[in-house]
């Protein structure tokens, strides 16, 4: 999935425009694009504000109450807590799944060189969740065609760091009977459908639409105007027709971050018009950098990051050095007057990988009225994330060449329809 | 070869202004723009002004010298008589043919559903010529995926027609050994170097310098601001690396319509910057309609133009009832003041069609003094378009669906390099 960042902030804020002065938004000091979160609030963006400027749906727990119903399972923590706000047609991905009928899931990520942070890893955690709840098929994008477009990479490179990264997803534990992971790169060469959607795609969008979604300017290349349609097409099932044969009327559910929706409006645009079927998608909240809540963590600034490649001293540290408190002064004043869950960055960070309610809700409580101190609480999400990291490092030490060509392989997926 | 025709006068005319504007040119009433020609002059276009316009170099009786003096053989009369008109770089490539360097020719067509006409056959018959001559690799790109962008096509109609016309083009006569066809929408999938090519010439192309080629607005889609990328590539030999294995650094001779030239404005602006060869380029005028030199030969006029499909009695009365005569009201006049070949239509055919110079001088000289009457003239050209018409169509017939196969399948060429 692209990351929108290689886009310079003032094509960014072109594309906000038009669509805050729709929206009506803007009646802040807050910044706030899908490639850059500013905000003065240490309690972080101001999601409903988003939800508004992108004209997407709130998660509610109407929803969430259908969500459980549906499934007869437990939701995974990252929606239960909201951390999946945003939404579009959620509930009609699940009226698809009550009535027994297919669908799939749609995630991806734009292949870097650096290695990947604990930000990157919520929606394949997440979608990995979704997984195991729905039991379907998954296809992963990596856009090795799109880091190339946008940064300074050979195209060998860009191809390599996909099948680097590939083994960081599948460490995270995808079925490799229901998951195809795919480098554009590769794909192009392997499957007629996908270069087939891809102009199907891009005939459905004028120029004009593709740069009031992104601001294009006349010099950026044209590399980057088609671009859109490349990472819309694995939304219709028709790309993949040794998964689904010929069938066109297969859905999908896409979970990603909210900087990815731009792609997936235009998407859900042509869908129709082209008799596929519009996505449904789940939008993650950015987490905060280590400083603070009013930037998200971000590749270009280490020290903000805790990185699926740091040792337990370094998550240590990090934390311990970084990690913005909500505490206070002294410990006598914070005996007294308690903790600020809302903008203590170690308690944030639980809330995204602590998945036990419980235990969640007394470190809150004992944080809030003072009983637990600001080097406790570090101390409970350093020795967590050391796990966390530590047991992705052994499982991604073991994924082998061959398990990565394996997924990789174009393939008829296990799944029940 | 992309039929630019589809895009509208109005684009045609904005593309065309920007250069007219920089060359000085504009200062008569023709209308010339690659996609359009028509003159008030019934010895047709101006190709000396169409040069002007271009920015291309006159095809001039030294650099024909240096031709055959290279080949050492005489060369094609659609070259001798200037019917290719213009080139860029012709001399460069014959310094690599005589220094024994490799080379290669690449031609292209945008599949049509209508029939081929002669003024389709002309580049294929000069290409086979070239090919017979210099003994080298020919590849011939059909850009069904430029069809279904600019047209009113399926996908699957327009791969259907790609194949359709291999079978005339195989019908030409290329080397089987030396010959690779491909589809675009096929290719695209059999070849990772392909996609690659085009990535690299997008990420060089800004969207303002397609737009200042082409003549884009904003309401075009965005495939057709990608495409030009996709007429580019055959011109670097490395999307072809199972013929030219790991080179990079194999030029091109591009023998196309002077309507496509644009195309190759922009690949000869990229290729020194991607480390590829400049290809070089032999542009052809324009086979006029019958009706006169004003308007060339056109599929949307079937009354203007004669088909590979026409029967012999179909080519005999379109020539007798339409085919414009440079003779006079009576017999008489004629014998007296003789024909004018300049602007006869049957002569101008006979100059495309006829290779024997010996004969087509004595008929000018005949027709100039009066000595051959206009429907001795006509006979002349009937006889000679009835067998070349039957032949191409008795030797179509006889091309296989595997034939076609064998010429589009990716293999290695036969080559002495």
């Amino acid at each position: 999935m692209a990351e929108i960042n290689g886009i310079t902030e003032t094509l960014a804020a072109a594309a906000i425009n038009g669509e805050t002065s729709a929206a009506g938004a803007g009646d802040s000091d807050d910044v706030v694009t899908p490639w850059n979160v500013q905000t003065k609030s240490a309690a972080g963006v101001d999601y409903t504000k988003l939800i508004r400027l992108f004209g997407s749906q709130p998660v509610e727990t109407a929803l969430l109450d259908k969500f459980e119903q549906v499934t007869g399972k437990p939701m995974p923590h990252l929606l239960r807590r909201k951390i999946f706000f945003s939404h579009r047609d959620l509930d009609q991905i699940l009226n698809v799944y009550s009535s027994k009928k297919p669908f799939y899931l749609y995630t991806g990520r734009g292949p870097s060189g650096e290695a990947m942070h604990l930000g990157h890893l919520i929606p394949f955690l997440f979608t990995k969740q979704l997984q195991d709840l729905f039991d379907i098929p998954l296809v992963i994008q990596l856009t090795d065609d799109e880091k190339f477009l946008w940064k300074d990479l050979t195209l060998e490179k860009a191809n390599e760091l996909a099948k680097e990264n590939a083994k960081d997803i599948i460490a995270v534990g995808f079925d490799p009977e229901k998951t195809f992971i795919f480098s554009d790169l590769d794909f192009m060469a392997q499957e007629p459908s996908f270069y087939r959607n891809i102009l199907r795609v891009q005939k459905a969008v004028t120029y004009s639409q593709a740069k009031g979604v992104f601001g294009f300017t006349e010099s950026d290349h044209i590399g980057k105007v088609g671009f859109p349609a490349i990472q819309a097409v694995p939304a219709f099932c028709s790309t993949f027709p040794f998964i689904f044969g010929k069938r066109k009327d297969i859905p999908c559910l896409i979970p990603c971050g909210i900087d990815q929706d731009p792609y997936f409006r235009i998407t859900r645009d042509v869908a129709p018009k082209l008799g596929f079927c519009k996505p449904s998608l789940l939008h993650s909240s950015f987490i905060p950098s280590l400083q603070g809540a009013q930037t998200k963590m971000s590749s270009s600034d280490p020290q903000s990051s805790i990185y699926l490649t740091d040792t337990p001293a370094q998550i240590k540290n990090k934390i311990n050095k970084y990690a913005f408190s909500g505490g206070r002064q002294t410990v006598e004043e914070h005996r007294e007057k308690g903790g600020d869950c809302d903008v203590d960055i170690s308690y944030q960070y639980l809330t995204f990988f602590l998945e036990d309610d419980a235990r969640l809700e007394q470190i809150r409580q004992d944080y809030t009225n003072g009983k637990l101190l600001t080097g406790e609480l570090k101390k409970e999400l350093i020795v967590l994330l050391q796990a966390l990291v530590q047991d992705h490092q052994k499982r991604r030490a073991a994924v082998t060449d061959e398990m990565v060509e394996q997924f990789m392989k174009p393939r008829k997926l296990k799944y029940d329809y």
